[in-house]
């Protein structure tokens, strides 16, 4: 299963960053899984990580890596986590990157390895060394729709998101910025995931590049706010991967510089892109039936309207209500209660599904009937918007119900 | 589905307190579904009840009066929570109560009203006010499991405890403490739950007697203890119930009296009871095919152990996993590596699995086998036990699986 968003968007190459992708083999020998990206010289590059204490080998490598220089390659396989894998993981993950190097002629540290797929097993190291000739070889700017399938683990879907905006700027080398005439990037992303969803200040895995011109600094603070409105706002299951990874990559072959008067405007065409992509996420999440949007609004603060979209979000009893399409709203009112909030008042809590009001000061809304709700939940795309009546601070969450497919997912993905 | 546990075990009634059923067709025609309890005078009561923000009228209306008294009566019915009902639910409440006053000539504060089943639908208060006579008709002392069988809701089976034991003591009316010969106490009670179960600091619906003589402030001591031993130690999905409620009645008919004494004597036989109770939940919980018990050792402090069983026990990842018989390991870490505690190195961590080591300092144990494994996951009773190697502090929780019959049973609850 999974609910809407069938084709593959049109998608814009980035000047400066190629993709190339082949099959190692790894788990199952018709498909490609393994990609290569390369980066152009004086690109800048910023990386979010998972913060699960259990990190996979590669995120390790990557992340020592990240601190020493801009990378110029970055390598994925699928089919493989290299997680649980102690020291011989970190030795995996490095003899790979050694590999990119050796073919390439830069420096180890300048390659980040990243993989997905099935923890605690060791990876295939010498059929993925194998395959990156190949690999390398495919490199090409056109390469973005291969390498969004070639990274897919129990997703159903590729997912990527592309865009060519103008922006108010200037070309580098001039320095007219008082005039600021509108100039023309592209953003260009592609993700993975559909199950351990719930990224901690990053997604499964997720490669964005632009050929705008911006500096490291600005870039990651651009990421970061993107992510907190994107990625860090989806959940499947409340599971977090060990794996999580989400770069951003800026060639800067455009010549468009993004700096401090544009950055506004730039963020917010990384924002769409990345709500694009995790939206994709949560749409061919394991076993989706439903594409669930949970507002919480008038809450007091960030922390409590989080914790109020979460619970609810992640409550089993509320994913199989929706599952089912039963506007079981007292189920979402037990989440609600018991979410680690102080001195909710319960009675001005009101529930509306989609446009529906459900839940009224506490109960059940006098206008409401069992009809009208099972009317509401019979759509694919379902929003739960929960006021709080306790300050003026909204977010805004995605995930999915909890049906029988997820659970068959699940308890056969080793077999 | 239900694990282990078939039959009834036998009853030890206790005197002076009397358990009487009838049907009052809340729900289904045929069963009963309405139960009411008669508390000898004199006796002592202590009461947990749910944490949740969202709790039900007779919740409510239950705190309040045992805040002014000692009860003589309890009134539990199933098939409608009576939670979500705002001002009428409370008035709904409050008519039960005083019905039974009106039958029984006490006072109305000195009634609690106890339900459960589905939220958000008014209580018929008449059909409850029509049977309440044949219940009070029906009070006995041998009522237990006949009360055990009406107050289930999704449960499978009736749930039953009972002890006679000795305790060191002496005879109320006698003050020949120093001697303590041993003298003879029971200890009987009942439970309902087996979804929306993590109970917080108290249950489903649990009602437990003895002919023991305490005061209330040493009862209450003594059920807190046991309650987080017990059934704050349990969950099937992380949902709190909204009418959770936990009730000790002290008759003091024994003439058996315990103080400081021989507390922890007493403490430790609720205990054991209460344990019985919690687990008897978890083998009948909602689609429960495994009996699972997450034991964390070596931790820093009672938070982190806790943080990190719960997290665990209540990971869909985790869950399906137990349901395939799936030793997927890796599933296990990733969820301990999300628990939030601080500086957690994952690198010292070791898990069994029954008595197999599974993962050892962090990955596969060298001795491990999937096979092993495999075999490990077979068993219906399966003990995942967490080393952190952080300090000294031991916590275990009991959980269940998550299958399809989970989600058959939550995706038709209302239909």
């Amino acid at each position: 299963m999974a609910t809407g968003l069938d084709s593959f968007p049109k998608i814009y190459p980035v000047s400066g960053f190629k993709l190339g992708t082949a099959s190692a083999g790894i788990k199952e020998i018709s498909r490609n899984d393994l990609v290569v990206m390369q980066i152009a010289e004086n690109s800048a590059v910023a990386a979010l990580f998972t913060k699960n204490a259990f990190c996979a080998a590669p995120i390790e490598v990557a992340r020592n890596s990240l601190a020493k220089h801009v990378p110029s390659y970055l390598v994925v396989n699928t089919g493989n986590a290299n997680a649980g894998t102690g020291a011989r993981g970190i030795r995996d993950a490095q003899m790979t990157c050694a590999k990119i190097a050796e073919l390439t002629e830069v420096d180890a540290d300048k390659v980040l390895p990243f993989s997905t797929g099935v923890i605690g097993e060791y990876l295939p190291t010498q059929l993925i060394l194998d395959a990156l000739p190949s690999a390398i070889e495919a490199l090409n700017e056109d390469g973005w729709e291969a390498a969004a399938w070639s990274i897919l683990t129990t997703d159903t879907r590729p997912k990527a998101s592309s865009k060519r905006f103008a922006i108010p700027s200037y070309h580098a080398g001039t320095s007219e910025v008082t005039t600021s005439p509108e100039t023309h990037i592209t953003l260009t992303g592609i993700a993975k995931g559909s199950g351990m969803i719930k990224p901690n200040m990053a997604t499964m895995l997720s490669f964005i590049a632009t050929d705008a011109s911006i500096d490291n600094e600005l870039l990651h603070r651009a990421l970061t706010l993107a992510a907190n409105k994107s990625f860090n706002r989806i959940t499947v299951d409340g599971d977090t991967s060990t794996n999580d990874a989400l770069v951003l990559v800026a060639t800067g072959h455009s010549g468009v510089v993004v700096d401090e008067l544009n950055f506004s405007q730039f963020q917010a065409n990384l924002e769409s892109v990345c709500v694009e992509l995790a939206q994709a996420c949560i749409r061919d999440g394991e076993g989706a039936a439903k594409f669930v949007t949970i507002v919480v609004a008038n809450a007091l603060n960030l922390d409590e309207a989080l914790e109020v979209a979460y619970t609810v979000a992640e409550s089993p009893l509320v994913k199989t209500a929706l599952g089912a399409s039963d506007a079981n709203w007292g189920r979402i009112m037990a989440a609600i209660g018991r979410a680690e909030i102080t001195h909710l008042d319960m009675e001005k809590v009101d529930i509306y599904i989609n446009d529906t009001l459900v839940v009224h000061q506490g109960q059940r809304s006098a206008d409401y009937s069992e009809e009208a709700g099972s009317i509401a939940m019979q759509t694919e795309d379902i929003e739960i918007k929960i006021l709080l009546d306790r300050g003026d601070v909204s977010q805004t969450v995605w995930t999915t119900d909890l049906g029988h497919e997820y659970v068959r997912i699940n308890a056969d993905y080793r077999t």
